[in-house]
């Protein structure tokens, strides 16, 4: 296990050893992949989740296509390896990061077309290591930029799980807690348990223990109090969607936190990868939000806990008002408000 | 049933039939009681639930005690009585409302030992039923005062079970929705599940939809969402204790919703039987809050939902600062702020 905790994907060079986060939070174990067909059913069944985790574990799904492909000629090559490629698109038809990731990797080939085979092959591997990494580097600024917000024996508060079970390391909301912890800081973590699907619980709290930091699980419902008690200089969350004025839409909860900070007088943070801001969404009026299954709510704990056919509202995020957010940390910087203009100037620069 | 949905107790004039709580939500069962030791044995297993249907259940063990005492002399049938009563008050040794219910049993026998056994046994009955009767008038009364704080089409949203399980009859915090659908109103209600219990899903879900009224379940951290929505005219949540100035402690989760609904501009109303006022309580601050064990959190619907050894916090009650509250609905009235003098005046009207 790496210094800083619980990984979801380790490259050895050559095959991925690949935490199983369905076993999550009661049994920590890897398997090593090797196989496109691996990568697949890792992606379909949930073995690896996060957006970025599973765009890194399909880079590295289509260099063990690339790797096995004929190497003959060129068109044999790209006809198995789009072939595959389009297999793995299909083990997760709503992950954005998937397809991007994919792209990305087929964009290198055709590229290179003119090159040898083998080195075509060589290339597909660097590039899937570049995603990793490059998703990893992305964490660690947001990490660091988000470490000047923070001081030694903080308290900080976190809901759902930006962690970096969900990313290559490091995670997003969790970045500065790592780093300060790396630094030999002090820092005290609240966790909300995150109904109904219990992210918090089941991953935040694991992986933060595994790296040795001091994490307090709650149930949601016991933020107020918490931060009632000044336990709590800083609420970081992580974010689905970023509108254009600041809006963002995150897991279901942020929004009533952002509240309570704002109550308390306590900073609220949100950490962004820039990718996350779209410009073209103006506000968060403008971004759909999922309703799930109301199973999530009535049984999601192997029992009952709900009288049968009750009605339920679950809504899988919600949006907070700019005005509640204190600063976006991004990899490019922390953005104050203004937001409108202010995300504009870092998107652009 | 009754026309107001599931009733915790129903006392056919003889014997007591009584919900079995423990099997909620998923089976409604009831079943007859006629001894002490068969109240004792629903008190001790949870069977009963809610400090005033304990209460009102003990009043009738207490009943059954003096049914089946010898009759020969006062002395021998007050020993067998008082043994009785108290095996009855070592059902829970932390129900306030079975020793105030035992105790004023007790009393209405001492009161009436010139009298013939018999004519006793009579009065024993019929100050059970007192109990009971008037634990359904106190929440009438409730319920009629919250009723003119709403109108027709209201939407409410509540927390944890302040509900007719709980009591005789009506509930408090529900006591204003039952008599507003009994009115015809179209009421609508947001029910927040209440972790880590989940109180609010078992129970109020259920007996609101068992009584015909539109409830929709909703997770905890859901609460800004739905009010964000504009789909709550008003809260209303109960009280296990009022402090003198207004200060309330309830159920976990309570102060977080009065912050939201501050922030939204929508009443926040405490349901509170004045014996919840304890005048001997200056502010929130003299009010202990007991912590739980932290399995409720971690595994309490039988799985386990976070790491093991996790460090929890999980306190059972939160304080909401009177500042928070737009009014308290009790038996004798609405009372306003500034709380200090109107709740002085109201408990010693």
């Amino acid at each position: 296990m790496s210094k800083t905790g619980l990984l979801s994907l380790i490259w050895d060079g050559e095959n991925l050893e690949m935490l199983d986060q369905r076993l999550l939070p009661s049994e920590i174990k890897y398997s090593k992949k090797t196989t496109v067909q691996e990568i697949w059913e890792s992606i379909r069944s949930l073995e690896v989740r996060g957006a970025p985790a599973i765009g890194i574990a399909a880079a590295y799904g289509f260099y063990f296509a690339a790797r096995e492909a004929p190497d003959t000629d060129f068109e044999s090559f790209w006809k198995y390896l789009k072939e595959k490629s389009d297999y793995l698109a299909s083990s997760r038809p709503t992950a954005v990061n998937l397809f991007w990731a994919l792209e990305r990797m087929e964009k290198k080939v055709l590229e290179s077309k003119h090159l040898p085979i083998s080195e075509i092959k060589r290339l597909v591997k660097e590039e899937a290591e570049a995603i990793h990494r490059e998703d990893e580097e992305i964490c660690r600024k947001i990490g660091e930029y988000g470490l000047t917000l923070l001081r030694d024996g903080v308290g900080i508060l976190t809901h759902c799980n930006a962690g970096q079970l969900a990313t290559a390391r490091y995670g997003t909301a969790t970045a500065p807690i790592y780093l300060a912890h790396e630094k030999g800081w002090k820092v005290r973590v609240f966790a909300d348990e995150t109904r109904p699907v219990n992210q918090g619980s089941r991953l935040t709290a694991l992986e933060l223990m595994q790296a040795g930091i001091d994490v307090t699980l709650i149930c949601d419902n016991m933020a107020a109090m918490v931060m009632s008690k000044g336990w709590v200089d800083a609420v970081i969350v992580g974010c689905d969607r970023v509108a254009a004025n600041g809006d963002t839409a995150n897991k279901i909860g942020t929004l009533g936190l952002s509240i309570l900070a704002k109550y308390y007088g306590i900073p609220f943070y949100v950490a962004a990868p820039t990718p996350t801001i779209d410009l073209g969404t103006k506000t968060g009026k403008d971004i759909p939000i999922e309703e799930r299954n109301p199973n999530e709510v009535t049984c999601s704990f192997g029992r009952k806990t709900a009288p049968e056919g009750v009605k339920v509202y679950n809504p899988a995020f919600d949006v907070t008002p700019a005005e509640n957010i204190t600063a976006f940390i991004t990899e490019k910087g922390i953005i104050y408000p203004p937001f409108e203009e202010n995300i504009r100037d870092v998107i652009n620069c």
